[in-house]
Formats: C-alpha cells, sequence, structure tokens
C-alpha cells in the first residue's frame, strides 16, 4: 500500500483518528466520488466551483470550455484544492451535540497543467466520461479537432492529499445512553433511478441499463 | 420573488442561461442540500472542506470545535465561498463532448460573524441540526453550558450568491441524432436506506422512520 507523505496542510488538525493518506484509501475515495469542488484563489477570495472529474494512477484529470474563467486560472498554474466528498449517513446521537455525518473525504493540494498535445487530451477525457460513466467513451462518438481545440484538459497530480472518514454510530455522553431516545445511522447514498430516454432517440436504439445496474449493484451495509 | 443583485464575482461568465439570483431559486438549493463545502484562503492557498449547515431567512449557520482551523480562520472574518451542489443526473449524449451533468449549485461569497452569545449559539445550532434531519432538535438533550463553549458557531449572511442549474436532456449536435447510441438521462438522488439502530440503545425505544418516510417523499420525476 503506497502512501504520501503528510505535509503541514494536509495532516488533520483534529480528529487524527480520522485522518489517513494511503494511496488505497485516497483512490478509494477519488473513484468512488462523482464529481468534485474546486476551489481557486481569483482576485483575491476563494471561489469553490463544482465539476466533473476522473482519475487514472497518480494523476486527477479536469476539463472545460476553454473560454471558462475557472479553466483559464486553474490553466495558468494557480494553486487550486481539489475535495471529493461522499455523504456515507446521518448520524442521530441522543444529544444534539454528538449529532454528526458519516462521510469520505479526499481533500486534494497541488497546480494543474493544460495537456496540449490532442492524443493526450483525448486521453485525458476519455479518463473523466468513463469516471461518470463506465466505458461510456467506447460506445459514442470521439470528439472533432475543432470540439478537442474548445477544451481545455488539465491534470493535477496526486503528490500532496488527505483522506477524512468517519463511520458508525454516535458517540454519546455515557450518561445520555439511558435517556429514551432514537439513536443511530440513516445511512445515504447516491442511487439511479430509471434511465429516462432522450425524446429524440433514433429509432430502434435499445433502452439503456448499464448505469442504473452498476448503482444498484451498491447495496447496503 | 426577491433578488440579490449581481456582483462582478457572482454574474456567471458562460452560460449565462445557467444562471439565476432570485432568492427563491437560492433558498430552493440551499435547502434541498444536506452539506456544503466551505472555501477559504490559508497560508496564502485555497482550502476546500466540507461540513454540515443550515439555513434561516437571510443567513447561512456554520458551526464546529473551537479548537478547529477552519472555524478559526472563518471567524477571523476571512472571505469564504460556500458552495452547496446537488447531483441530478448523469447526461448521456451521443457525442464524447456534449456529456454532462444535470444539477443545482449555488455558491455564496461572504464573510461569517461568530456568535457570541449562549441564546444565538443555540437558535444557530437548531437551525443546523433540523436542517440535517427536520424536527430534530426538539427531541433530544440540548447542549450544555460546556458543550456550547466548546462550540464556535458562524453566520454568514446570504447578500452575494449565484445559484445554477442544469436540467433535462443532452444537447447534440445536429448531425448526431440519427446515430444508433442510446442518449438521455440517468437520474440521481441522495437516497436514505433502512435506519440502523445504534447497539446500546435504551430499551423500549421506539424504531426511528420520520428520515426515511422524508427521504423516501422525493419521487423520481
Amino acid at each position: 500500500m503506497g502512501q504520501i507523505g503528510a505535509t503541514d496542510r494536509t495532516r488533520a488538525r483534529r480528529l487524527p483518528e480520522r485522518a489517513a493518506v494511503s494511496t488505497d484509501a485516497l483512490y478509494e475515495v477519488l473513484d468512488s466520488g462523482l464529481t468534485c469542488h474546486v476551489g481557486f484563489v481569483y482576485d483575491g477570495y476563494p471561489v469553490v466551483i463544482p465539476t466533473a472529474y476522473g482519475r487514472s494512477g497518480e494523476r486527477l484529470y479536469l476539463h472545460g470550455s476553454t473560454g471558462s474563467r475557472m479553466l483559464r486560472t486553474l490553466a495558468a498554474g494557480t494553486d487550486i484544492c481539489i475535495t471529493v466528498t461522499l455523504v456515507d449517513g446521518l448520524v442521530l446521537a441522543r444529544s444534539a451535540f454528538h449529532h454528526s455525518v458519516n462521510y469520505r473525504s479526499a481533500v486534494v493540494f497541488g497546480t494543474a497543467t493544460p495537456l496540449e498535445e490532442p492524443e493526450e487530451k483525448l486521453a485525458g477525457l476519455r479518463v473523466i466520461v468513463d469516471h461518470l460513466v463506465p466505458s461510456r467513451w467506447a460506445q459514442v462518438r470521439p470528439p472533432t479537432p475543432r470540439e478537442l481545440a474548445a477544451t481545455s484538459v488539465l491534470t493535477v497530480p496526486l503528490t500532496e492529499a488527505s483522506v477524512k472518514v468517519r463511520s458508525g454510530p454516535p458517540k454519546d455522553e455515557a450518561e445520555d445512553y439511558a435517556l429514551p431516545i432514537w439513536a443511530g445511522v440513516v445511512p445515504l447514498r447516491l442511487q439511479a433511478g430509471p434511465p429516462q430516454d432522450d425524446p429524440s432517440l433514433a429509432p430502434g436504439v435499445s433502452p439503456y441499463g448499464q448505469v442504473f445496474s452498476r448503482m444498484r449493484e451498491k447495496t447496503w451495509p
């Protein structure tokens, strides 16, 4: 199991038992998440924007329009923070104080590098599309040179990151366990519903079941 | 319907048709989300951390340990960005280029003010707990003076914010609609599973059904 060395900004200041920096734990969170939140500093103030991403090996990939403010700012090499969070449950304690949320989160620090070569850009986009919908890239029309030129694809090395996890039942004060109050966990997950056909689907195209099946594989613990 | 005036940093630079700044739209996103991502600048670099929140009127509330780095940084009045994102679906197009995600997001800019008076802090904590689990506050043991002293409660006014929404089917290139490729939307939502009793539940406490019922009320469109 690989390790990423802790730095001053990734070392958890509070609750160190919730921190881990093994690459296995990091990749598990990054691969289980669907979207990320990207933080950067623009004109001196912090900005946090949700976006799609993908991971391949020791790198994350981001993309967007070459005209977007975020992509232009990130491509210039500014410091960024990419956070992926999975909310796993509501933790209901007997006391208000000990209410919590079960979650897994990864916080990645670094800078992004724009990919310049068309083949590199295509490979990065494939990582992102196949992260959203496994194996989708091979089923669809690939980008044209014009589409590729309009898309900025960035890569971020996974060299500085932290992972935090909270799981399990609430931790109440000893004297509160006798209270006649329900306590426990309400598990949560991102669940897929039945796929909705595009109204202009070409005649004879089969219904889609792949993503729905993938999501349904995740059963309740 | 109220409006929050657009500022240079909330005006959407790309895709203005996805931007809205009515307070109705803002509150709808903030009230539908469960957790937020808070961005701030620490030692010159951006940090993005997931946390719980709640809204009451024209204010957001955040909380945490008085010892936490994030809470101490925010309480000092640094600029923050609070982003709430709901992922509503995967948008599968016929071309890789037009793949997308249906989502609703709110981006709030401002600064946080720490609440000092115990009654104010209790009111803020109630907003946060009841946001996670409606009506929960009235059912549990309230904070002791010691617990309250260990908790930092911050308020952020909703004076500068933007909302972005992407919904509906993919938008493919005209010539791609004839391709024999499935296209459409796979809807997604955060779904609650069966509540899991704390292993040390007091004898005779009834099973919990409230949150689960609340989540199940949200039916697929």
